[in-house]
């Protein structure tokens, strides 16, 4: 064996994708020094995604002072990657919760240095935007976002303005007509690892606002507001966004980028083993490693573990997952092309013991891997 | 590879190695089901031992009537192993703990039933003798044993009797002159996994005797005792137990048997490869499964998987220990000869609810190598 994909996704809470991709690269160079290694730390849409690209195909980061969640200037970013014309875009960046820290304010907060970021990728002339939609401190249905694209909300007096999660309600119309020309040409990918609705008892608001400083009242504030966005889009596009899974990632951000850019939401992982031409790279490979912080039913949804391990079942190539923890449904990921998972655990010790030796845990089980591979 | 040998240490606490041995098993012949499987549950000289190695080895288990550790009659026991040369003794099925719950007394109890059984062996016409140490409720230095061995202890009005614990410091003389004239024809090994001397602030009573009943007045009354009696060692055979690593095991019965039965102090784990002609059955293995409750700096000592791998690092057979918890020094075990370790710790918490599910966590684990050698 010397051809090795590393495509863990991060241990929530303990370590990024790409020290999880490290320590594994050290540990399969210490046995096989000869080793081709190829490192895909996994984005989930959220903080850090365009590193993670950018590490797992190259590219360039490019900067741009784009307007915070509130408005002020913030310094924003996106990759472009190598066959430059695809831009990634972590929608966190300018418009996500460390952001707001201190000041947490779905009601107020905006995706529209968001938007900016989308304009400077499409003047640097790509086909494609891969937008990641994890970590959001907004609840503005992406109207933020459409309005720098020059999308134009109008309220019942026919005045022009740019909704916040505070002011969905005051859409009346909205008119795309002078919508940036150039996304009918763009593929537009919205990263999104949840199943939530835009709005409604399981949507954005009621799940996920509290976290972004919204208390009983606001929540419900914000989904009325969700809610209305909906129906304008009912009226003027004739598209109802209330049943899209994921339609309520970013504060609504699923909905809005597929109502008004007509984007596509996809799997974090899905949308990583596109970008990186993953099947491709199948056909070389002896051993993939993978892995995520826990490895259960939800897995088997198609987060990395799985999505690894459905389309490396094609070529037969062994999947092995390193996990933080293995639950009781884990064993049906055999079924979807995972070969073996062995979880970070060295001793008997809760979570908030171990998860400060989780690195050092980390190289201790790859190590023996490593060496009973070696054995075998 | 299709011939594999299993040889797991007990996790203290939640399986004893038979159960071990038998979820490998399972695990093995699901992935390779022609596989060629040896167990040999290893006994650390406590309670269980002769089961072990009857199932290690096979041959006859015997009972006997002999006098518990207070003297009463129990039912005794020990294994003729096939060669009808070597009988296993555990000390503690007429002088262990168990017996003696609820009535636990250190100063009274007494080794004289396993004198009795060492007796029952010779009559079958044993040459050796495996005599496990673990488990005792007793601590008078073996005097008991030898005493029904005919061994004839004598106090300073040249009266006959039989010493225990509390009795030690009275005996004078001892008389091994009727000592059963078949002793000295038998090789007897006293199995022996610590190192605690006979007496002193680490020997027998000080460590052990508190959980054997005895307060901190008793314990002295003790540690005196055995003092004594190595005095009277050293008086009447010029032999010096105080340095004899090993000689507190079982209430100083390590130095008894070594004093007045030549008897040699070895390690569980050495007892049973030699008995089990590990070496030979080496010669064709192609993967050993060992384990423990805990690999670190104690293991290296020469507990289970040490012992195993010291002597399979010379045919370079893999060595694969499966273990509950790896602590800092485990890396050293790899130059001992482990190939890899893995833990069977599947999730992040602690031992008191990790301990519940031991069997079905040993299951995955083993369910994962085997996975993972057969993709290799």
């Amino acid at each position: 064996m010397k051809n090795f994909i590393l495509i863990p996704d991060s241990f929530k809470g303990t370590m990024s994708s790409e020290t999880i991709c490290r320590i594994m690269a050290e540990k399969i160079k210490k046995f096989v020094p000869d080793a081709k290694i190829t490192s895909i730390p996994v984005a989930d849409g959220g903080e850090g995604s365009v590193d993670c690209f950018l590490s797992a195909v190259g590219g360039t980061k490019k900067f741009a002072v784009v307007q915070g969640p509130f408005g002020e200037d913030t310094e924003g970013f996106y990759a472009i990657l190598p066959d430059g014309e695809t831009a990634v875009i972590e929608m966190a960046c300018c418009a996500g919760l460390p952001l707001a820290e201190g000041r947490l304010d779905p009601l107020k907060a905006t995706t529209y240095g968001v938007g900016q970021l989308m304009l400077a990728a499409i003047r640097d002339g790509v086909k494609n935007i891969i937008l990641g939609l994890g970590g959001s401190a907004t609840n503005d249905g992406a109207c933020g976002l459409a309005a720098a694209l020059w999308v134009r909300f109008i309220n019942s007096e026919y005045g022009f303005f740019i909704p916040v999660g505070g002011s969905l309600k005051e859409i009346d119309q909205i008119d795309i007509s002078q919508l940036h020309p150039e996304i009918k040409n763009i593929k537009i990918t919205a990263m999104c690892d949840i199943d939530n609705p835009m709005f409604g008892s399981t949507g954005a608001a009621h799940i996920f606002a509290p976290q972004k400083g919204a208390d009983e009242q606001t929540v419900k504030m914000l989904d009325d507001g969700l809610k209305h966005l909906n129906n304008v889009f009912i009226k003027e596009f004739g598209k109802d966004m209330s049943e899209l899974h994921g339609g309520g990632a970013a504060g609504g951000m699923g909905a809005g980028v597929s109502a008004l850019l007509n984007a596509e939401l996809k799997m974090g992982i899905d949308t990583v083993l596109d970008t990186v031409s993953f099947d491709e790279k199948l056909k070389t490979a002896d051993m993939i490693f993978t892995g995520e912080g826990k490895i259960d039913g939800q897995s088997l949804r198609g987060k990395v573990v799985i999505g690894v391990a459905r389309r490396a079942q094609k070529t037969d190539t062994p999947v092995t997952a390193v996990v933080g923890s293995i639950s009781d449904e884990a064993d049906k990921a055999y079924d979807e092309g995972v070969t073996a998972i062995f979880s970070t655990n060295t001793r008997a010790v809760a979570f908030e013991k171990s998860r400060l030796f989780a690195e050092e845990n980390l190289g201790i089980v790859m190590e023996n891997i490593m060496r009973f591979m070696k054995a075998i």
